[in-house]
């Protein structure tokens, strides 16, 4: 079983009663990751909805886990031929933490029209960008366990910040895949589209960005290979902000994309 | 009382029970506009939440209510000192047709920094952009009863698909404010970011186009005057697709971004 198989397993112990850990393997120092708990709550959805595949799900966050046990209590709000909606409440010890509402169905069965009017993101090479914490650690020490989960290649114009030198665009690109070479699955879309420094850094601000919402719209099952992320922040608004993101697979086809509303918080907070 | 504040108004029943009615006043045909849905879905969460401003709001439709009675059921999920998180179920005949989950905060008192890295959409100056239905009516006799209360000119290139001359792109722009003169408030955003043909249309595609989910981001009350909307298709795949939405104040502030997910629905569905 991958890695991310293994630590977003939920188990039924009820029928709307589920059973979970979070555990400390996709945290950055000793925050899980905002994705890592998407795609948990993703876990819990599915097990109530008689559809295969997550089509869109928003997440609102209300406080911080941590690495350890977690519950879930989730619901069937509507099942229809081709869609269902749910809901999964995702909590540690007693308390709430992330709501999500999701609508799945079945992308393979999808029968329609396509019509793409975007193109994937132009990338610098895969060697001419910079491996995002090659064994996890920052350069303060800080442990950052995600990135021994996954490889992260980013493009070096959104790390001249770090050196001082921020871009004029808040924008981040990155190639990814899984550490343990497993392949990306539909659900692990919800930890990648969240899985980088936030775009609005690069940018040269300063602070943390604690999520406030996240929607993630599920558009294709993977190919296996490199993933192509992009993030990027429209608005900075009086300390309030959204990130876009788009997945790309290595055949060249949108995969997801994300929007979260987050806050970009004082140092100091 | 301006017409939409009338039209939403949502009465208090007991704690967690509210009422209201659905007009047959902002509809497509017998249709209810999903953002009037979700600007009645905003003012349910209004009364259980102790801050004035929705800040992000999902919607996902479960089934298309008809003009008359509604209650809503509304949930204080958590209430933080900057923002508090809530829920609202509408039902119409005992059915529950949209579950919303959203964060409210303070637009007006928040601060922190602003770096915005979008431009105010370029339009066509209002005298060469086009009414919509300037009597709500369709050229087939179908009443647009939302086009007799909003006022909305379109640009000439999202609506050359009605003489065969469909657009490159997927991308509608207009001036719209409210007909009688009301003045757009935060909350009439939710209706607004949803007001005029879905973009994949101006593209040349056919048939309907039923929202599953509908996220907006409120990230300013707006100005008196003209507000701007632009909505964008990125992808439609296999008959699913995305719709951005912008919308501008009159003094070049963006005040709600949107995203939705829908379906593109054959002509016979």
């Amino acid at each position: 079983m991958d890695d991310f198989d293994a630590d977003t397993a939920i188990d039924a112990t009820g029928t709307e009663s589920l059973a979970g850990v979070i555990t400390g393997r996709w945290s950055i120092a000793d925050r899980p990751n905002g994705g890592y708990l998407m795609a948990m709550g993703v876990r819990a959805l599915a097990t109530a909805l008689p559809h295969p595949d997550p089509l869109t799900v928003t997440g609102h966050f209300l406080r911080s886990p941590v690495a350890g046990p977690m519950t879930a209590e989730v619901e069937s709000i509507r099942e229809g031929r081709t869609v269902s909606t749910g809901q999964a409440r995702l909590f540690q010890n007693g308390r709430e933490f992330l709501r999500l509402i999701g609508t799945f169905g079945d992308l393979r069965a999808a029968e329609g029209v396509t019509d793409i009017q975007v193109k994937p993101p132009g990338m610098p090479d895969l060697e001419d960008c910079i491996r995002a914490a090659p064994d996890g650690l920052l350069p303060d020490g800080t442990l950052i366990s995600i990135m021994q989960r996954l490889d992260v290649r980013m493009a070096p114009d959104a790390l001249g910040w770090l050196r001082g030198e921020p871009a004029d665009r808040a924008e981040v690109r990155a190639w990814i895949r899984f550490r343990d070479g497993g392949s990306a699955s539909l659900v692990s879309l919800a930890l990648i589209v969240d899985a980088v420094a936030p775009a609005v850094l690069s940018a040269g601000h300063r602070g943390s960005v604690p999520t406030i919402e996240l929607t993630t719209h599920f558009r294709g099952h993977p190919a296996p290979g490199w993933l192509r992320l992009v993030t990027r922040t429209r608005a900075l608004i009086d300390g309030y902000l959204d990130e876009e993101a788009e997945i790309w697979d290595s055949e060249d086809r949108l995969v997801a994309t994300g929007r979260q509303f987050a806050r970009l918080a004082g140092a100091g907070e």
